[in-house]
């Protein structure tokens, strides 16, 4: 594909991730010649003001998308499953959700990893956010130390569930100050004032698919069907960068400053782990940041120098969703 | 100790610990005959609204706490390392600051694990919040499979830092929800829309002295010196309930419905484990409940049938602090 003046196509360019997709884009210059935005009946028509000037929403169809030379899909699953391998027939289509993920026949990207797998593809998958944040701190321990099991739990925002997650979690928690009922139609239950061990759908062997996400998606992404991943998915009262608390057990030995060395250079990790100096990861700074903050890296107690504790906060908008997408694209390009 | 009409002394009475400790002594009908608020000359002389009626703060003295039957020490660890050891000559104390707990001298009290402890001792240590709570919940677990290792991370709410601490969530985030800087003078950083992992201060190994306490007090209740336990201790906006992931690794082969069987039964904890009635532990259910949430129990995926995955929630305030004390208190008179 040239890299010049590509035709680019959004669908779902006005929920959470889409408005990001296109913000990202236009910071990093990504070559858009021409942008054009899709949506339902519903919503064709309208304009959005976006940092290309106002759009004009186009009702979507197959043949308009295929057009393009790259259709971002930051829709349902649903939708992706119906249309994303006929609009894969004329454009390269990066999928934001999980219809595809496995498939394997359609690559799971994460660029600082697996990117050079962008440049055959017609259907790209992006990942759960959960998994892509996770994946660029862990994936140079692994490279440089041999990961043998990961143990991760959850510190997840509101905007996971989109811009309905993110009013639904300030509605609420402007009624709870005063003390009023919190409503809770978006997720579960109310999320102000609250925590909630429940992401998308449960599994039989009593994991949430959240959960599973982890598990398989991180092993396809690192190419290792077996590694041992498991995860508790947890919903917090934060609005839009995921949290994780993460332990390794690695094959080789490792000590925590060697660890830091590996990370202080790796891509899309920022190395922020200066306790002395209160410096963490934290959403308050990671919030509208590409890169994923990693530290509060130490031994851990169990596994001892074959072992890591640790702690990582990305934007679950950018590295979590958009960015990653709009990386996959450059990837394909480059 | 007789188990009628005692007189009980409270010291630091109107912070949120020492609120709750006067509200449960009253709703579990424990044998108060006389109640003595104490404090400093700064609140002495000042009146409060109990449930045993309007109370006017003493001014401390050794020599006048020593006259109680019982004192409930809901201050500072330099207060307690002062003047818990005089007032144990007279009075029975538990104390609720971190300043005994370790002293091989002093015992460290969960009730429903060790409270036979109580019968013999002068001083007493209430347990750490985060501690107390997982500590209910894998006592049973312990007995029944035995624990290997156990990997905890928590979701612990502002109360941890008194009241001080959750009015300044509450004031962070009506700043926040207003687009207004929000304050950080409680913690370390601003808690509205934020996690901070980091509780207490750092050791020399990157552990919290919050996440070592796990690790040194639950060995000490379980009399167990060399279990395997590891934390990362994270501060989320939420008001009053503890939260916390575990995974276990089990020395005897453990399903999840053992596991349920054996928590069903088990003192001070409340099974909610049924995902298909969106029913698991949360703050919002464990919120002024005496008993510690258990559920979203399941195989670790990476320990296999020697292994589980579970959640906690508990009130830090109740569990975590009040309702522990005042059954430590019990427990010395049953």
């Amino acid at each position: 594909m040239s890299a010049e003046n590509l035709h680019v196509g959004v669908i779902g360019a006005t929920g959470a991730v889409g408005v990001e997709l296109i913000n990202v884009m236009f910071d990093r210059n990504f070559p858009v010649g021409e942008l054009t935005l899709f949506a339902s009946e519903r919503s064709a028509g309208k304009t959005v003001e976006t940092k290309y000037g106002t759009k004009t929403v186009a009702l979507f169809s197959v043949e308009d998308a295929k057009k393009c030379d790259i259709v971002f899909l930051a829709v349902s699953g649903d939708f992706a499953k119906e249309y994303a391998p006929h609009i894969a027939e004329g454009a390269l289509v990066i999928d934001n959700s999980s219809a595809f993920r496995l498939r394997d026949d359609v690559p799971l990207i994460v660029p600082e990893i697996n990117g050079d797998l962008a440049k055959k593809a017609k259907l790209i998958a992006n990942p759960n956010c959960t998994t892509a944040i996770a994946a660029v701190a862990l994936w140079p321990l692994h490279k440089a130390f041999g990961l043998k099991k990961v143990f991760v739990s959850t510190y997840q925002a509101a905007s996971g569930a989109g811009q309905p997650g993110m009013n639904e979690l300030r509605e609420g928690l402007a009624s709870g100050l005063k003390g009023e009922e919190i409503k809770a139609e978006v997720f579960a239950h109310p999320l102000a004032f609250n925590v909630i061990p429940h992401i998308d759908t449960f599994q039989e062997n009593g994991y949430t698919r959240e959960e599973m996400k982890v598990t398989w998606e991180t092993r396809k992404i690192f190419g290792e069907p077996d590694l041992a991943v498991s995860c508790t998915a947890v919903r917090i009262p934060t609005e839009r960068t995921h949290s994780e608390s993460i332990v390794v057990e690695t094959e080789k030995a490792v000590t925590p400053q060697a660890a830091r060395d590996v990370l202080a250079t790796a891509k899309g990790v920022k190395l922020v782990d200066n306790p002395e100096k209160l410096e963490y990861p934290m959403p308050i700074n990671a919030t509208r940041q590409y890169d994923v903050e990693v530290g509060r890296i130490r031994t851990n107690l169990i596994f001892g120098d074959h072992g890591l504790e640790l702690f990582v906060a990305g934007d679950q908008l950018l590295k979590g969703a958009a960015l990653n997408a709009v990386q996959i694209a450059e990837a394909s390009i480059a």
